[in-house]
This record gives C-alpha cells, sequence and structure tokens, in this order.
C-alpha cells in the first residue's frame, strides 16, 4: 500500500516551516521555480514525450492528448505564470478587521495559511506548476495528485520544483506528489483527515463526483457549468447575438461556456434567425424546443436531457420562454450555479434577474465567459467553486487563506 | 423509510423565496417566533416533561437532563434572544467589494443566503430555536435533526416557529424539523446533495465524528477544545494564576475551557504551588508530568492520554517545559485546535507564539473563555468552527451567508 501518512506528515512539517516564513522567501522561491523550469525545457519534454507515447499507444482521445502536450512555450509561460504570481500581494498577515472590546481586549482577524492543500486533477501539466505556485504563495504546502496520463511529467515538473524552493530556503515538503495514480490511493487521500486541509478536485464531472462522495476531509466542488444566457423582450438583439456567440463559439471546452439560449416569446421570431446567421458561420448545431423549431425549422428537437446537458461543444439549446418567471424557473430548474445571464435594457426586469438567479456569477448583458480569476481581476485561480462553503466563483489566492483571531489582553477573565 | 426528499424539497423551495424576502419581513418573523414561545410556556413545558419522564426512564445522565429541561425563565431567555437577533444588522445585500475593470464590465461581490442549512445537534431544545432564528436572519431555509431525547418539545418548538414565519408572511418550510430521530435517517440526512448547501453538526466528538467521516454534503466541523495555557517565564505568575482558574473552573464543561498547562522550568517552582493553592479551591485534580510531580506531591502522575483528553471537568494537566519551543511543539502535537493561549510579558516570546501556534484564537495574558461570538461582538453565534475551511472560530451571522457576484456591462464580449 502506497505511503500516503508519510507524505502527509511530510506535508503537515513542511507547512508548519511555511507558516512562518515570509513573503520575501516564498517570492525567491516563485521564481526560482520559474528558472529551473526555463533551465530544464529539454529533460521536461523529454518525460512528456514519454506520457505521450504511452498515452497513444493507449489510444486516449486527442482532446486529452492536445491537454497533456508541452512545447517550449508552453514552458516558458508556465514560468512567466509562476513569476506574475511572485508580484501579486500576499494575502497572508492581512488584519482583516479588529477591535477592542469594553474589558480591553484587542481582536485581531488575521489571515493565515490553510496548512495543507490537496489537489486531484487530470492530464493538464499545467496545473501541476499552477497548483504549487499558488500554494506556496499563499503559504501553504500541498499535495499533487495527477493523472497517470501526465506521470512522467509530473514527476519531473515536481522534482525540479522543489529543488528550486528548497535552493530558496524553504522545505522541499513543501510540494508533494502522489507517486502512485491508482484509484484506491487517491480514494484515500480523500480520507486523509489530520494531514490535509481541503481538498480541490479539478477535472471531469465524474472526478468531482467521486470525490464529493468520497472524501472525508474539506472538499471545495470546482465544477460543471450548464450555463444559460436569456434574452429578455426588451433586449438589444444585436448584442444578444454578439453575447451569445461569444459565449458559445469563443471557447466551447470551458465550463463558463454557454450551454443553453433561453428567448422571450415577443422577439422569438426577430431574434432566433439573426442567431442562427452568426452561429452557422461556426457550425453551431441547434436543439430546440417545440416554438423554437417551428422559427427553425432545420433545428433538431431537444429533449428533456438537453436542458441538463454540459455540451463543452459546438452544440447550443434553444427554448422560448413565456416570461422572465419562466426563463428563471428553468435556470433554478436546470442551471449548475456556475454563470447565467440576462440580456435585457429593462433595469426591472435586470433587478429580478440578478436577485433570483442563484448563481456564482449572474451576468446583465455581458457574456458569461468572463468567469474567470484573471478577467474578475483576481490575479490568479486556483479554479471555480459551485459550492457555497468557504468561496463560490473564481478562487484566487485569498480563498487559500483561513482566519487565526489574535487576541491580546493584560489579565482579562471571563465574569 | 423516512420521506427526507420531501423535506429537502420543501427546504429548497422555501429557500428560494426566502433569498429574495427583505429584511424587515424575516424581523418580523423572529420577533413573531418570540411572541409565540412566551404566549405557549405551558405547552412547551408538557411536552419538555413528557421528554424529561422517558429520559429520566432510560436512565439518561444528569447532565444531559439539565441541558434538556425548559422552564419559563428559559423559554423566556429564548425569545429575548431570537428578538436579539432581529436587532442585528442584516448580513445579506451587503456588496463587500466591487470594481469596475478596463473593459467597463461592473464587478460587485454580494453577500447571499448559503441556502438550505441542516443542523444535527443533540439533547439541547434552545438549540433548536436558536439556529431557527439565525438561519432564518440571515435568509436561509433550515433542516433540524434533533436529539430523540428532545423529539416532544422540538416538534412543539417547530411547530410553533413555523406558525409565527407563516403568520410573517415567509413560507412554514423555512424551518424543518426531521421527525424520525434514528442513526440511518441522520446518515442518509449527511448525503442529502442537492438539497442541503451546508451540514453543521453540534454536540459530541462522536457525532461530529460521524458527520466527518459519512457527510457527502458541505461540512462546517465545530469541534472539540484541548485548550492549552503556557505560562512563560517572563509572565505575571499572578496574572498567570487567574486566567488558569478562570479557564478551568469558571465553566469547565464547554468547549473552550482549559485543559493542559505547559510552564516555563525557570519559573515552575514559584508558580505551582501558587495555581495549586487556588485550584484547590475548586478541588481541582491535577494531573503532572514528572517534573510536575516533583513539586506539586499530590499531583497524579500523567499519562500520553491525559495530553490528549479534553476532560470537561474539574480535572487539569500539569507539564513543564524547557523552552517556548517545546510548548508550541506541546501544543502543536495535542491541542484541537480551538484556543490556546500564553502568559507573558516578552513581547518577542508573544509574536513568536501567536506566529507559531495555529489555532482558531491564539490568546495573549487573557483566558481562552473569551472564545465566544458574543464574547468576540459577532452578536450571536451558531457555534464554532476548527475546521480551516469557509471559516473558523466563533461563527456569526455573516458566516452563514456565501457570494454572489453581479456582473453589468453595456455588451462586452471576451476577446
Amino acid at each position: 500500500m502506497y505511503d500516503l501518512i508519510s507524505l502527509g506528515k511530510a506535508a503537515r512539517q513542511a507547512s508548519a516551516r511555511l507558516r512562518t516564513s515570509n513573503t520575501d522567501a516564498r517570492n525567491r522561491a516563485l521564481c526560482a521555480i520559474a528558472a529551473a523550469l526555463r533551465e530544464h525545457i529539454p529533460e521536461i519534454l523529454e518525460a512528456n514525450r514519454l506520457d505521450l507515447a504511452n498515452a497513444k499507444a493507449a489510444g486516449i482521445r486527442s482532446v486529452m492528448i492536445d491537454r497533456l502536450t508541452l512545447n517550449p512555450d508552453r514552458i516558458r509561460g508556465i514560468a512567466d505564470a509562476a513569476e506574475d504570481v511572485s508580484r501579486l500581494a500576499d494575502p497572508i498577515g492581512v488584519v482583516d478587521e479588529g477591535t477592542t472590546r469594553p474589558n480591553g481586549l484587542q481582536i485581531l482577524k488575521t489571515r493565515v495559511p490553510i496548512g495543507v492543500v490537496a489537489m486531484i486533477f487530470e492530464a493538464r501539466p499545467n496545473v501541476t506548476v499552477d497548483a504549487a505556485v499558488l500554494c506556496l504563495k499563499s503559504g501553504n504546502a500541498c499535495i499533487l495528485r495527477g493523472g497517470k496520463e501526465a506521470f512522467a511529467t509530473n514527476r519531473v515538473l515536481v522534482r525540479l520544483m522543489r529543488g528550486a524552493v528548497e535552493q530558496a530556503g524553504l522545505p522541499a515538503d513543501s510540494i508533494g506528489l502522489v507517486e502512485d495514480t491508482s484509484h484506491e490511493t487517491a480514494e484515500r487521500l480523500m480520507r486523509l483527515n489530520g494531514y490535509i486541509d481541503v481538498l480541490i478536485p479539478r477535472g471531469s464531472a465524474r472526478l468531482i463526483r467521486s470525490v464529493v462522495e468520497n472524501a472525508s476531509v474539506p472538499v471545495i466542488e470546482t465544477g460543471a457549468g450548464n450555463c444559460h444566457m436569456y434574452v429578455d423582450r426588451a433586449a438589444d438583439l444585436k448584442m444578444a447575438v454578439d453575447i451569445i456567440d461569444n459565449g458559445k463559439t469563443q471557447r466551447p471546452s470551458v465550463c463558463n461556456s454557454l450551454e443553453t439560449v433561453l428567448v422571450h416569446q415577443e422577439v422569438a421570431a426577430a431574434f432566433l434567425p439573426m442567431m442562427k446567421a452568426r452561429l452557422d458561420l461556426h457550425q453551431v448545431e441547434l436543439r430546440g424546443c417545440e416554438r423554437t423549431c417551428a422559427i427553425l425549422h432545420s433545428a433538431t428537437p431537444a429533449t428533456e436531457e438537453d436542458w441538463a446537458t454540459e455540451y463543452n461543444d459546438f452544440i447550443l439549446a434553444v427554448k422560448v420562454v413565456d416570461s422572465l418567471d419562466e426563463a428563471v424557473a428553468h435556470i433554478a430548474a436546470y442551471s449548475t450555479g456556475h454563470s447565467d445571464g440576462i440580456v435585457t435594457n429593462d433595469l426591472a426586469a435586470s433587478r429580478q434577474f440578478t436577485a433570483q438567479v442563484d448563481s456564482a456569477a449572474v451576468y446583465v448583458n455581458a457574456s458569461t465567459r468572463f468567469t474567470d480569476g484573471g478577467e474578475f481581476g483576481l490575479g490568479a485561480e486556483i479554479g471555480i467553486s459551485t459550492q457555497k462553503l468557504h468561496t463560490r466563483g473564481p478562487m484566487g489566492l485569498r480563498d487559500l487563506t483561513s482566519i487565526k483571531y489574535i487576541v491580546t489582553g493584560n489579565g482579562q477573565i471571563r465574569p
């Protein structure tokens, strides 16, 4: 049985040292990581070629192969990102609030690292570096469990990063790799209470469901995005076409891309042909309700399953609704609570929509594609939370911190 | 099989209405709850007498009987507390931060209810009302699962509260009670994903462990407190005696009471007899390390188990340490991360201690008994979190909220 306990203990010890490390040391470590990656491009590529050969022999589909593939430019991009993070403000040591109580006790609510962050993810080696870098910046040790397809690449990346961190005077065990990619070991990792303070899964819906069902350590669910755009009767129809085209076609494979359009009946006849003309440029397949198909004869009839599906592809579900209320009810029934929007120039409609739709990000007259740490101005993100606990929406450095109350007095006792 | 799904659906529907309810309506509901409790004291007491008779017949121990017992004063106190909560600021609708991005998108980070909060707790009927009141104030529906010992009392309390909420124009299903107190139903509640946004267990270490191990819904662990006070060589010894006496004897049964004292070797000979003289007034049993027993001959020798035990009783573990470093290491090994403190007048020692000790509340020269929502100025608390996710330490109304990003533009699309 793979020895997760030793890995957990090492991470916990490293986390105790990171907790009291200073900002400069952590930033130096990030720059050292960037330098190590740039210096060892041939070595990284050699490991990556091995992973790619294995993946191709195993018949992995081409979109996965693309995610797995590194080249000198991608490696330099990953290194640049690490340096960018070194220039962000330190989220640790911030005093959120403070007060002096009537009895003279001073209470400071301060930001501290969470401790040990575990991540389970799939075939993207850039996540290996991004996750380690964001954890290190925020004073957390991390335990990484990447997909077996990227194992050789991840092993080289983690070895290089550990060396760089040590060279900067911080413990190498700040970054740990689970060197056994079996499901059984992943499931034990999910239950490593006492060593792991939070587990963040990133990847397929299946992976995330497995973590939610099996984990006993605290989890941040990063999730699927079945995102909606509602075209209100008071919409600027040209704007709606732009926003829907952008949401669907700019990068269909990501979680904040658009999956369903809801159209108010009063504008459906005018709007749907305009929308179709634009989406035809990208050969988007439309799956419509009865009323949609009556207007767009080439649309495929949608089934119940279409409303619930995150296509991540050039397919869009379309439904004509009687009212804003019906749009809100449809979103309540089918949305995954990631990103949903309205196109309207009616202020009351926009207020009702933003109040009633219960999603991490609710948009008025803008593309859902903006739900992203960088676009929100958070600087960098470690994932997008679709749960309501701890944080919701794009998770930046601050979301990798916890609270410590520091209470100082001169002998106060409780009466 | 008890129908939890219907209960979950009803709570989810109520939560959708609560999400857009206004502050006044929710405050009116809290005042209506207070009035209903005051008006129905005889009915509540009758149900409570039934629970008490069953508990006594089942041979429940007396401390549990005390927690279970209501009387007119206690009921009026619970009603007063509900009115106090109605006077607190509304945590919902607050805009935490906002920005306008270079492309003109306005991004507001707003506070919204979590949704449906489930609580599993034991024999204290006041928790039934407190939890419902705090959830309602923060716009959350709640599902309550109290202990079987308080079942008749809880049923009356929940019926009265549901009536009051409805009378104030909000859905009765804002407050739901699990009317089957079997373990099997509790375990299904822990896995009611899709209906419950967070589960907060309150009660024994055994209950909390069971929730952490079994739950698939997000959990806030409220926890055990194995709390320490370290008497530094630079301590004001008289102050240290006061703080330790208060921590141990003012209310030993609670989670922020003191369980272990660590004493620097240089002051042990002077300090320990002073401490013993004071604690003798409360017949506190001392369990000491070898060096402690050499100074205090009447102390019982401590075993390894003593360092890890939350006594919740008039018993105190005592250890002499060589240094501040040893004190910090002992706390790292045995503390539950609830509340730990130092008594010292040495600024460098206090800085080292507060930086290195990783607990929800770290004290300098004050009693650990202050770790409490009211004492921290949070107004009311629903529990004390000993996990690092979401929140840590006393949980106030703000900790019953989540985030919604509201993004408004005029046609922005992502390049």
